[in-house]
C-alpha cells in the first residue's frame, strides 16, 4: 500500500494546507480501514441510511442519482483523493448511489473518526471543509454546463476539469490522462445520448483538440480546448497552499 | 437585532447538533458583525478573490455565475440561516456572484474567524461541514432537475424544497409562505424562459396544485405536488438533531 504521506488525500489537501507532522498523522489514523471493492458493485445505495465515507486512494468510482423513471443521472466521477459520501456520513440518508467504476482501494470513515479528527486538528477541518466546497464547486459547473452549455464546450470543460484533478493527484497532464469511462458514462454525466457522445468525440477529434480512444485522453491543443470550453480552472483552487 | 439563540443559523444547526452553551456563545461571536446591504447590490463579485463569507439573518440572496455569452444561470437562492460565500472564504476565488433581492442583514465571517470556531467546537465545525453538505445536496437535485425532469416537475420540486427550507427556519409551512421571486428569477434558476415559467404556474394553479401569485405561494395540494415533482425531502436532512 501507499505510505499515506504520498497518497492522493494529502496531495491533494496539500493545495489547501501545509500539513504538519500532526495532521499527517491524523490521516494515517483515516487511512487504517482500507479495503478493496469490486467494480460494478455499488458501496452506497441512493436511500441508505447510517452511512461511512470513504476516502479513495485507487481506482474510479462514479456517485449518481436513479430518477423513478429509471433513468441515471451521473452526478460527477471520483479519483483517488477524493472522498466517497462524505454527505453519507452527515446527512441522514445517502441521497445518490456510488458505483466503482474500475476495482478500487478505499479507507472507510465513520462520523466519530471525522469528530475525533476535527477535535485534535481543527485546520484539517478546514481542509476537509475545502475539499466538499471544492466538490460543490464542480457541480455547480456541471450545472451551469447542463443549462448553458452547448453539447461540445460541455464535453471540452469536462475534459480538462478530469485533467487537472487528475494532475494535482500525480496521474495525469495537460498532455493527457487514462482514463476508464465509457461513452455511456460520458452521456450520463453530460445530460447527451451515447451517440451524440460519439459524433461530439468525433468533431473535437477532427478539429485537433483531443483524441479520446482505447482508454486515453490525449490532449492536442489545451488552448483550443480552453476556449471552447470556456474553461477557467479557478473553480478547483488547487495553487496553493493556502494556509501554511 | 434578533437575538443570537433565536437566530436562523442556530434553528438550522439545530437540525443537525443539539448545541451547546459554549458552541451557542460562539455562533454568537461570529455573528458580532453584523451589515445591511441593499437590495441589487453585489455582496461578492465571482471572479473576486480573498472574500470573506456572510451568515445571511434576514432576506433573501440569490447566488449566479454568469457566462461568457451574458447568460445567468441562478445557482441557488439563499434564506436566512444560509451562509453565503462559504465556498469563497475557502477556495481562492469566488466561483459565483451573491445578488440580494431584499434589503438584508448579514454578519462577516472571515477565514480565521472559522478556523478559531473551529479549533474550539469541533462539533460546530461538523455542523458547517453538514450545512455545507446539504447546500451541495440541494444543487445535486438541481443538477437532476434541468438534466432529467420536465418544467412542471421541476417547477414543482423547487417550491417544495423552498417551503421546506423556509419551514426549517420558521418563515413559512406547508401550506405556503413569502416569496420575493419574479418569474425572471424563476426562469434563471429553472432553465426556462419567462414565458415558460408563466405557463406552467398557470398550469399548476389551475390544476389545484399551487398558486404563486402577489409575493406569495399558497400550497392547496401537498401530497399531489410532492407526486409531480417526485419530491422525498431526505437530502434536506431537517428531521435532527443526529448529534446529540
Amino acid at each position: 500500500m501507499t505510505p499515506v504521506k504520498n497518497s492522493p488525500l494529502v496531495r491533494k489537501l496539500s493545495a489547501f494546507v501545509a500539513l504538519s507532522e500532526a495532521e499527517l498523522a491524523v490521516l494515517d489514523h483515516l487511512h487504517q480501514r482500507r479495503r478493496t471493492f469490486l467494480a460494478g458493485r455499488d458501496l452506497v445505495h441512493q436511500g441508505q441510511s447510517e452511512q461511512a465515507a470513504y476516502i479513495l486512494s485507487a481506482g474510479w468510482v462514479c456517485s449518481y442519482k436513479l430518477q423513478p423513471d429509471g433513468t441515471r443521472q451521473i452526478v460527477d466521477f471520483q479519483i483517488p483523493g477524493d472522498f466517497l459520501g462524505l454527505r453519507s456520513v452527515l446527512l441522514r440518508t445517502s441521497d445518490h448511489s456510488f458505483e466503482p467504476l474500475t476495482d478500487i482501494q478505499a479507507a472507510e470513515v465513520l462520523k466519530g473518526d471525522l469528530l475525533d479528527a476535527f477535535t485534535h486538528t481543527p485546520r484539517l477541518a478546514m481542509a476537509v471543509l475545502w475539499a466538499a466546497s471544492r466538490d460543490e464547486a464542480m457541480v455547480v459547473e456541471h450545472l451551469v454546463g447542463i443549462g448553458r452549455r452547448n453539447a461540445e464546450a460541455r464535453m471540452a470543460h469536462f475534459l480538462l476539469e478530469l485533467a487537472s484533478r487528475l494532475a494535482l493527484v500525480g496521474m495525469g497532464s495537460r498532455e493527457g490522462y487514462d482514463c476508464p469511462l465509457t461513452q455511456y458514462h460520458l452521456a450520463d454525466a453530460l445530460g447527451l445520448s451515447a451517440v451524440h457522445v460519439n459524433r461530439v468525440l468525433r468533431q473535437l477529434r477532427e478539429n485537433g483538440l483531443v483524441t479520446f480512444r482505447d482508454g486515453h485522453v490525449s490532449i492536442h491543443d489545451h488552448e483550443g480546448l480552453i476556449k471552447l470550453g470556456e474553461f477557467d480552472p479557478a473553480y478547483l483552487d488547487q495553487d496553493g497552499p493556502l494556509v501554511r
